[in-house]
This record gives C-alpha cells, sequence and structure tokens, in this order.
C-alpha cells in the first residue's frame, strides 16, 4: 500500500504554535504531510511552529489555512473526529487502530480522507464534529484524560502507518464512495432552510441542537453522491408541493374561497 | 488483567525538564506511574517539569533520581530499551505491541517490568541497552526520524493500555439501540406516501427501484426510535408547508391574485 494517500490532520481553532509545530513533527515521522489549519488563534504562519518542529517543515510550508471546519473538510469522503466520546451525538466511537484501518481501505479505493482535531483548550465543536462520520477516541485513563494534541495526533499517525505497513491492498472496490462533505453541507444546508421556513425548528433556542443531532444522523449513513441528489430531490419535492398548490390556487382561486 | 503493576517508565539522561512533564503526562494519560530519571541533565526537582505536566503531578512527585541506567532497572525482570535499531547489539527488535503483550504476560506473573528511554540528543548508550532484553523500535518514516521523547513514551504507553484493557469501546452511545423495523417501516411508507403526492417518483415504472434505494440509504444509519420520531416530522415539516400555504391564501387571497 505504499501508494495510498494518507490523511490529512485538520486542527480547528489550535491555540499555540508550538503544538502546531508537534503536530508537523509527528505527522512527519508517520509519513502524513497535508495539514489544514481552522482559524489558528495566533494566525498563521507563525514562526514558533517552524522552531518546534526539529525539521519537519514541509508539513508547515504546505499547510492550508481554512475559515471554517467545513470548508477545511469540504473535499474528504471520509473524515473522522478525534475526541473523547460526545455526550450530545449519536456517532460511531471507534479506537485510532479501526480508523486507520478504515482510513487506509478508503484511501486505498482512492478516496481522499481525514483526521479532525479539537484546539488545546475548547476541543471540538459538537457543530462540526456532526460533519463526520464517527468519532475516534485514543483510550485514555479516564482519571486523566488530558491529552496533549500533539499526543493525540501521534497515536492516530501511528496507527495509520502500522496499517499501512501491514495491510494489503483490497481486491476490489467495495461500492461507491461517501460522498465529499461539501456535497452533504449543501443537502444539510438545503434541508435546514426548507426546515426553517416549514417552521420544525421550536423553540428557537433549541435550533442549533435539533441541526447537529440531525446532521449526525445524516453522517452516518455514509450517503454517497448519487444518494445525495437524490435526498436534495426528495427535500425539494415535499417542499415543492407548496409551490404546486400555489399554482393550482392561482388558476382556480374561487375554489378555495 | 486490571492488576497488573504497569512498567516503569526510565528516562536516561533526559536533557529538557518540559519534557519530563511532557513524559509524566503522558504517563498518566495511559495509567503509568512509575517514573525513573538516571542524571537528568538540569538535576531534580525541576518547577518546569511541574509547569509542562498539565497537572499529571503524581509520577513527578514519586520520580526516582538514579546515577546509573544499572541502578535504576535493578529491581526489574523485564526491560526494554526504545530506540531505533541499534547496529552493534544482536537483541531482539520488537514493536510497540509486541513488547505490550511481553510486558503485560510479565506483569501479570508478578514480575516488575520497564521500559527505558534515551535522553533527546544522545539517545541511549549502546552499554546501557545492552543491559536490557530487547530493542523496541517504533515504527517512524525513515525519511524523518526524529521522535519527540515524550511521543516514544506516549505510544508505549498506549500500546501497554490497550493491552491490559479489558473491553473496547462500545460502537454508540450506550442505551440508544437502532429503533425497530416497524417503526421504520413507518417511516418508509410516510415518506414514499408524501414523495408520490409530490411527483417526486417519474417515471413511474422506476418508482419500486427507487424507493428500495432510498430505503437502503436510510437503513444504513441505524437510526434510533428517537430520530425515527424527529424525520417524521421533518417530513411532515416540509409538506405541511402546503397546508400553511393553504391557510394563509385562504386568509389572504387577493394577495396572490
Amino acid at each position: 500500500m505504499a501508494d495510498v494517500r494518507p490523511p490529512a490532520v485538520i486542527l480547528s481553532t489550535p491555540q499555540l504554535p508550538e503544538n502546531i509545530g508537534a503536530v508537523a513533527r509527528v505527522m512527519a515521522n508517520f509519513g502524513l504531510s497535508d495539514l489544514r489549519l481552522v482559524n489558528p488563534r495566533h494566525g498563521w504562519p507563525q514562526e514558533r511552529a517552524w522552531a518546534s518542529a526539529s525539521g519537519a517543515d514541509w508539513p508547515l510550508n504546505a499547510a492550508r489555512v481554512f475559515e471554517t471546519v467545513g470548508d477545511a473538510i469540504a473535499d474528504l469522503r471520509l473524515i473522522y473526529a478525534t475526541t473523547a466520546r460526545p455526550r450530545e451525538l449519536r456517532l460511531p466511537v471507534i479506537t485510532p487502530r479501526e480508523a486507520a484501518a478504515n482510513l487506509a481501505r478508503a484511501s486505498a479505493d482512492g478516496q481522499p480522507v481525514g483526521l479532525l482535531f479539537g484546539g488545546e483548550r475548547a476541543g471540538l465543536e459538537t457543530a462540526d464534529i456532526a460533519l463526520c462520520q464517527a468519532v475516534v477516541t485514543v483510550p485514555i485513563d479516564p482519571l486523566f484524560k488530558s491529552l496533549n494534541l500533539a499526543q493525540a495526533v501521534a497515536i492516530n499517525a501511528y496507527e495509520w502507518r502500522l496499517t499501512v505497513l501491514d495491510t494489503p491492498p483490497p481486491a476490489f472496490r467495495e461500492g461507491d464512495p461517501p460522498a465529499d462533505r461539501a456535497a452533504m453541507l449543501g443537502f444539510f444546508e438545503q434541508l435546514e432552510r426548507e426546515l426553517e421556513t416549514s417552521g420544525f425548528f421550536h423553540p428557537p433556542e433549541k435550533t442549533p441542537a435539533m441541526i447537529q443531532n440531525l446532521r449526525a444522523a445524516f453522517s452516518r449513513a455514509h450517503f454517497t453522491d448519487q444518494e445525495v441528489r437524490t435526498l436534495r430531490g426528495v427535500v425539494t419535492a415535499l417542499s415543492r408541493g407548496r409551490g404546486k398548490v400555489l399554482e393550482k390556487l392561482a388558476r382556480k382561486p374561487e375554489k378555495d374561497d
């Protein structure tokens, strides 16, 4: 499996440039190079990141900065959130080892894949986790859960490298790949717009939580491109009813008065 | 294997107190606590170690200092040197995973066990490696071999914890089984009824295949009872728009003419 593309590493709102450098270093240790930063707190580039990378400059030199997690993962077809088990969302929770196996299989199939990590202080937002297909949890001791960001990347990158060193490529393609996250986001936004219009979200203060739960539920399904197109058609068809009724009424207004 | 004593972590001539603190932190993450220092360069104790341990104080508080590696490992019955493959010595070279399995077996048998790590700059002396029963090599990319000390400890401690952990994490949040098939069927039938009404299925002869594909896509998500109820609400809300439009038109018909 020498030709698989390693997972992108996406850091959401990283705080310290030193930690970004430490992440680049472990990425280089285990053969990863695609680093993406979402709203780094101190801006980008930051000299201190290079200073702490111990010569692992290439992931830093090529790092890309995004404004939202959604933008940063738009091209990926399999994306896992690395975090403690989220209480709010019903997503599969898998080990770094299982994650590496799944990522390697998808990558061998030509799919762009990635791992999403939260910032040092606040971790990942639930809304961003809901964009991922599963949660990867490092099995740390519940008595001391404060895992350093670079360590979390290291464990997952280590498992990735073990997997691609050991595993033979799959003998055949396993079916259509999941749609990229941009397609899913487009579907989510269409659905939520229509639900907003139809008064689905109430009380209003619960809207974000309702949206997150819906997104997580749909994320679990690994919809293909074709399925996402179909689902957009489903939402359009269901809401289009309104337009049809309007047309009908416009033609024969007397019938409804 | 809950009662096994975790391996001691022996750091030979560590340079930076910050790294000792980082080692203590990952030890705590993975349930290790017996830290031993051989000739720490800046002496001991060092406040900066505690500052970088993020609260993992107990391995630091209990750390013991020795003058030689021989002294530090004197009580151990199984000790592995963590380093790149040594050219000079003919010792078994094993992976962190194999090492963890062996250490756990020995520890379960009542043997004190340990892992020896070299300092940041010079690594381990060949003479000290020769006191160990095998060499543990982290499978890093030969293109970038500079592995941070705390990362090397983390990967070995992680493998230790995986080995002694009894149960893997459950795949889903506890207490939320998938909905029964009757609930799913109810949802499918509601959805398909509304799609039929809104003219979604065309050409008509493809309706059965379209329905099957939609059902399969949704089945993959393992929706819970609560999620099925939410999705029924989604379908109702999207199609209810028609009724709302009707009501609105009934109240103010002039506006749409």
